[in-house]
């Protein structure tokens, strides 16, 4: 088993988060993953503040024992509502991200609550330790979903901001097995958050054609767009060639606001559009090939990465 | 030791190969790569045919015992006429980069050479296996200088390749030291190619103002631009900014064309001029803080890596 701060932090068996997604993790997904001894997070970015609530109290129903927490986009429109609901409904574990992390972490921490901060540089992450977070996730431009200005990696995030913070690392962007996590954990993170491995899961709530569609993608089928807004990592389909199209031209903002329009990412991920809907997915699409329970995943990437792990000396003496 | 099949195939000590940088890796740097038991390559990409000749000889007699050799970029100018001189000069290891491993690879390898190809996606790996490569370098998105149009990283290049091919293969982009080669190694890459770490030792030849630059750069200070053209990562400096103007405002590649004009790598890397130089380094140039020997650069990240290659079981326990 691999025993890091954030198995002690956040009560996991496994230092493995499930990254929050915009209309792929309910309830379902992270009570899953929780059941396994991961920890299972609700996006709520995709989510009004009643739904958040009705998936808090169904997740609670479910897996009364398990851990799971709640991601909360700072600049979402209803941040400050779900931020009370989080309180009223005494989740224990939240995971801000897109903001300030002084906006909401006194107030969590002050009621109990364990709080990590998803940032994208080394700079931001010394600011989230001093904002008193227990942890800091740092993801990477292979990332799906927005996506920070800087274009930071997670191979050169994860070593420069260990050096940079005391707090735990963990570390998101790109990773889909136990390699990967192996991987991060020696360049010194003490845990990993995975988003798109989860996203092709049975109790993922995309839809079925956007699930087909990860399982379909070549490693180069996805590119990061809206540099100009905020950045965001999608599948390349026909409403992605029309952004691109814009993009290259020169658009300006408010070109690119008329492109996307609304509900794009509900039209894409959650009713299926695969031509018209916004397909946010990370680069580890490309590797992804099946569909299995996220409990699952969750213990084929642990158990790899232990048996890496317990092999690495190995490699030493050649055997590779 | 870290003996992998890199080691074999080029003899070397440790399976660390010193990239072929413009302007930054002639035969001093090379050599001294190569006296401390890694790979060091002499980056023909910005001499003249009659210049590598001269720096393949300087070697020679600096270095005899050394591994060594040069990489050659398929689309430059002088590129026939280096391979002529290549094999001329009986040079033993070749990497080529930037067009099809077709070209050069069945010519090299009759006359012995042993051939790595550099690339950015594992379809393209396969290819360069089929072309009869020994090893293939897989170059993420973080790397300096030239990069892929497909902007796949590091971290999902290197499984993904290695699922995808029997050669062995070589991670490049965003590694820096043990930690960042213990990551590689983890994911199943037999070795790794670091150049931006490199150009930042005394041995390179890159300009002092350009080495000050590097050793006070942020994490943030690079960008991938020139993506209509071949995209490029560079420090950001004003040339940059009006080039980054004119993407943002939608120039065409002639323009931009217009704006690179000549030289500008030379003028910034090679002469020093930190305003008006094209500055290619990789997105670990936020890492790099002080200027060692090339050879004192190999021994601590063999070292280092070894180190927590060794201690990775311990984490299985719980001691992080």
């Amino acid at each position: 088993m691999i025993t890091t701060r954030i198995n002690e932090i956040f009560r996991l068996r496994h230092p493995i988060v499930q990254g929050g997604m915009i209309w792929v993790s309910g309830w379902r997904l992270a009570a899953a993953v929780s059941k396994a001894g991961a920890l299972g997070l609700i996006g709520a970015g995709s989510m009004t503040p009643e739904l958040l609530r009705a998936h808090i109290r169904k997740i609670k129903n479910e897996d009364a024992e398990g851990v799971w927490g709640v991601n909360l986009p700072i600049f979402f429109q209803y941040a400050e509502e779900m931020a009370r609901i989080i309180l009223e409904e005494k989740v224990r574990v939240v995971f801000t991200s897109g903001g300030s992390p002084r906006k909401y972490t006194s107030r969590f921490k002050d009621a109990g609550i364990k709080v990590a901060h998803v940032t994208a540089t080394p700079e931001l992450a010394v600011k989230c330790e001093e904002a008193g977070v227990d942890a800091v996730v740092m993801e990477g431009f292979e990332a799906g979903g927005h996506n920070g200005r800087d274009e930071l990696t997670t191979m050169v995030l994860v070593p420069q901001t260990v050096d940079a913070v005391k707090i735990p690392v963990i570390a998101a962007g790109g990773i889909f097995d136990g390699r990967g996590m192996a991987a991060a954990l020696a360049m010194g993170a003490a845990g990993v958050q995975i988003g798109t491995r989860f996203a092709a899961t049975r109790e993922s709530s995309a839809h079925d054609n956007f699930k087909g569609m990860i399982l379909n993608a070549r490693p180069t089928d996805t590119f990061l767009i809206l540099r100009k807004l905020i950045p965001a990592r999608v599948i390349k389909n026909p409403w992605y060639e029309r952004v691109v199209e814009a993009e290259k031209r020169g658009a300006s903002p408010e070109e690119l606001l008329r492109i996307i329009g609304e509900k794009r990412t509900k039209i894409g991920m959650f009713e299926g559009d695969l031509r018209e809907g916004e397909l946010q997915i990370g680069q580890a699409a490309g590797a992804i090939g099946d569909l299995p329970a996220a409990g699952d995943v969750v213990d084929a990437i642990a158990r790899d990465c232990e048996r890496i792990m317990a092999e690495m000396p190995g490699q030493l003496l050649g055997n590779r």
